[in-house]
């Protein structure tokens, strides 16, 4: 595993993030320099962040006649480790897990899918893939047997809980929460979880559009 | 629309968003009186900031003895306007889409979606839905027909362009970019965008697991 040196404070590299997939963004659509400016522009941040962000880095090009794309993004994924390749797994496979199996994102950002987990034995019998399905009894031993690091949760809210006795016991390392249920940011046992927060989303939107009127 | 009189700053409004659900969350497991400290330990964050931001409500109780969940749940929807209905389409019909298309979470928050559409027509002809289903070039007629006030964007990458030019023009007023490409928080013509930042939250998760180790 990739070891990060640097401390840069989390809402830098929250930052540093968003960056490089833009600049990713930008790099396919033909572009090779981009400026602070644009960045800070399409990120809602000032210009004058974007550069403090750039400069935590050390040797990461000069402000002055813009950042090249692809050396700038090479640098965000390497200082932050971004290259780490992880083993996965989806918990429920509703409409949701079915459609997020076959994402391509997950594979494209170093994410290997090797199974998935569901309490309905008919989806798992039914269900194309090339991914080994198995029921949900048998979350905490696959996990463990393969080394899976990542579990992909995106079962009804109903069944988060008895889905997060069975992870917190299995080794798991980090949790993506698709389910719309706020899970703790850590774990009593370590476990690192990121909420994709739909809900929060849709109401920041509600308040935005509230104040606009 | 519900007009919101306070200027609450946007770090805030996103906590007292996520102190919302978690409130809900806790209510429908049988909770009725949560502390800062709880609310602060479930989302990662002090209580002396939690309750700083429950200050800025006014009167929304007494943080010795906890806060009464469903009255404080109450305040922060009514100063928030949450309780907003919006009318929503979504736009592309893969498999993501279709997942949304009949994700219960839009409706039980007061998003109400009343067209999909989609540049296949094939797709159109054999989804079976409720929902009033359109080819792709009929998407600025609909929504301003419909007075539709939010586009939930589920393309695939390589279609993203197309779909907003199409959307700047239909007088939409949010989008909930689900897409993964990073689009700017408001655009020229004024419309809100919130990204789903997956990319974002596993390349989080990426660093988190760096540095533990």
């Amino acid at each position: 595993m990739i070891q990060t040196q640097t401390k840069i404070p989390e809402p830098t590299v929250r930052r540093l993030i968003q960056i490089a997939s833009l600049l990713k963004q930008e790099i396919a659509k033909g572009k090779s320099v981009v400026s602070s400016s644009q960045i800070g522009k399409e990120l809602g941040v000032e210009a004058n962040t974007i550069r403090k962000d750039i400069n935590m880095l050390g040797g990461a090009g000069d402000a002055s006649s813009g950042y090249h794309a692809a050396r700038l993004a090479g640098k965000i994924e390497e200082k932050l480790g971004l290259q780490l390749k992880l083993k996965a797994c989806i918990i429920g496979l509703g409409r949701l897990g079915e459609a997020l199996i076959n994402y391509p994102f997950f594979h494209t950002n170093g994410i290997d899918i090797v199974a998935a987990f569901d309490v309905n034995i008919n989806k798992l019998e039914t269900l194309k893939t090339d991914i080994s399905l198995h029921p949900a009894y048998e979350m905490e031993d696959v996990i463990k047997i393969k080394n899976i690091e990542v579990a992909i949760l995106a079962v009804p809210l109903d069944e988060v809980e008895k889905s997060m006795a069975k992870l917190l016991g299995s080794g798991i390392k980090g949790i993506l929460n698709y389910t719309g249920a706020i899970l703790p940011h850590r774990t009593e046992e370590g476990i690192y979880i990121r909420n994709l927060d739909i809900t929060g989303e849709m109401n920041m939107l509600k308040v935005l559009l509230n104040n606009r009127n």
